[in-house]
């Protein structure tokens, strides 16, 4: 059997980045869309339905009561329906027997579809829009919004450890004491201000910074390397910017000297080789030489990882981590893809170091789509 | 074959409310969890390891590495892994052969499991985690203090609708028109200095708060009912609160008074109904009830909808919108769960109002955990 060309989607737009790129307007429940032979439909409730008729880009918007009162008059019978029962009559009604859905399409209706009502689902493997890989000049444009968005949230980082004074080697903020809660706080409203949301802000020092997942917490410290990574997404369109500065506020020693410079230039060298074409890894392998040209060991052990252990970089678009990737794993990168490059260095007890910017795939050199200094020092 | 009592999931805390509940530990990206004989596993990568072994509620955190390494080993020959592939690997060494799985689970491993593994996998009919409907005394004190961040939101609305002046039926802040978006960015600075993220807030006038998902956009005119729904997520816990306002700066008109009154007269009939045992239907045809004996009617056209037209509540915690539903949905409410109670009237050329607020379910009285006042007209 052929594989089916008509796509069907079960989410909220407002949470899942293929359900907004699809009918770009956000809902903040899930609902079903679909496409058949080029045409775009959306089924949706009362609630939703006149705003997404008149702001989606679906050719037809139904309304779901309808399709759920004929889901219940034939399948009422036989105990409590779920928005299967809804796409069965409407894939009956269409007369569509098969659909490819999304890797994360939801394994109960895909379940009941298949076994109860004879639908044939087909979860791709792989992504279910291909295309949004490459980034269209407009959609480039709103990424490089979002990073205008992230900047201010850096830039207000730099202003609030600037302004900090040390007391007692911790930092002091406005006669209080300087939190990483405190600057986050600060990063997330500045984001706010420029028309983003920051989310997950992370605004770690010292040992905290060597986690790049933490987020932060407590009272930060002077002299010690304080990351901050912002992923705001653009209210507006949806789509992210992404971008880590390292500061210290106070004086750097010769080891977090020798750190911050080799993460930058590791970071330049793998822009030097980003271009269509370019495997991913071969990105990657720049950084991994660059530490290792200068010593620097990365290492796995029981009670965690240190040096470099995470990807150069990911895709960026209405998701924060998307395709491609630009890591250990085989992937050739194309014109027209956003990646961040964003190498790291951590180590307990000497700090931690990233430095993250974003750019655009092209046949020549990548196209910058941030932009923030890489002054580190504050005094 | 009996119900398997293992549970599985594959998903990212971050954004899916079950996975955080399972592990308590925010992660970004979607990950393999599961329980076996009343142990919970969580397999990460090297990224999260440290984290999720110091901060969750996991009993054993394994090394996703290890794993995905021996799912090379056996499969790699086959062709591109999949996640599918580890947890093949997991299965084959925990000797277990079918999982329960949540609905949302994704179709792709569903397929991939079921079809090439020969794991049995059964998504639940129903929340994988039910007991997640009822909330204990710590988790009701999380949600109160979600309400608290939403009322510190809707106050600092209230506070801009006070400062702000009458131009021409328009509505100037700090010598500026105030706009929908600049209302919602003081609401969502409030919230996350309170410690929450506002995310989709509404800030909405007009004939756009006719329409009860429309956020809001352009100038704010003067004698217009504006809906301020906040619904934050407490950034420490994941919990959230949801709290609904409407207000009015200038002058109402008796078209105007009477709705609201309405909508409160509504709101209150249905609170004196929330108990344990009963059904969410007889709270809702309370609200039903009053609109009709006052002469509202609900329409529903080509065009929208008009009158009443969403649901009187539903479930809230570390999901926005979770069990139970307080609507036309047979749903019979229990002891501990946690509900909004948000009664609407929506007539566009008039205006729209809805009043919200969040009671805990208890054997007598709700308990209420929210608390702002009902104070409209802005002089």
């Amino acid at each position: 059997m052929a594989t089916p060309t008509s796509k069907l989607l079960y989410a909220a737009s407002a949470n899942n980045p293929d359900q907004l790129y699809f009918g770009r307007v956000s809902v903040p429940d899930p609902f079903i869309a679909f496409s058949i032979a080029g045409k775009k439909y959306a089924i949706v409730n009362a609630l939703e339905y006149a705003r997404v008729k008149r702001d989606s880009a679906f050719d037809v918007v139904l309304p779901l009561e309808t399709y759920a009162e004929k889901a219940m008059e034939r399948f009422g019978k036989f105990g409590r329906l779920s928005p299967a029962e809804t796409i069965a009559v409407i894939a009956a009604e269409f007369g569509q027997k098969s659909f490819l859905v999304p890797e994360d399409f939801p394994a109960s209706l895909y379940a009941r579809l298949s076994i109860l009502h004879g639908i044939k689902l087909e979860p791709v493997n792989g992504p279910i829009f291909p295309e949004r890989e490459i980034k269209t000049p407009a959609e480039a444009a709103k990424i490089k919004e979002g990073n205008r968005c992230a900047a201010a949230g850096i830039a207000a980082a730099e202003k609030v450890l600037k302004e900090s004074k040390i007391s007692n080697g911790k930092l002091t903020w406005q006669r209080k004491p300087l939190t990483s809660e405190r600057l986050r706080t600060a990063i997330e409203i500045a984001c706010l201000e420029a028309g983003s949301l920051s989310i997950d802000t992370i605004a770690a020092g010292g040992n905290q910074a060597c986690d790049p997942h933490h987020g932060g917490s407590g009272v930060l410290r002077a002299n010690q390397l304080i990351v901050v990574d912002v992923f705001p997404r653009v209210q507006a369109t949806g789509y992210h910017g992404d971008m880590t500065r390292t500061f210290l506020k106070g004086r750097a020693n010769d080891f977090q000297k020798k750190l911050v410079a080799t993460v930058r230039e590791a970071q330049l060298a793998a822009l030097k080789l980003v271009k269509a074409g370019v495997n991913g890894q071969v990105v990657h392998q720049a950084v991994n030489d660059t530490f290792s040209k200068h010593g620097y060991k990365t290492e796995r052990t029981e009670k965690g990882a240190t040096g470099f252990f995470h990807g150069t970089g990911h895709g960026l678009g209405l998701a924060v981590h998307e395709a491609p990737r630009v890591s250990t794993v085989d992937y050739v990168l194309k014109a027209g893809s956003v990646v961040t490059i964003e190498p790291g260095l951590y180590y307990p007890g000497h700090g931690g170091c990233r430095i993250e910017d974003v750019v655009q795939v092209t046949d020549a050199k990548p196209k910058m789509l941030s932009s923030f200094h890489y002054n580190w020092e504050i005094k």
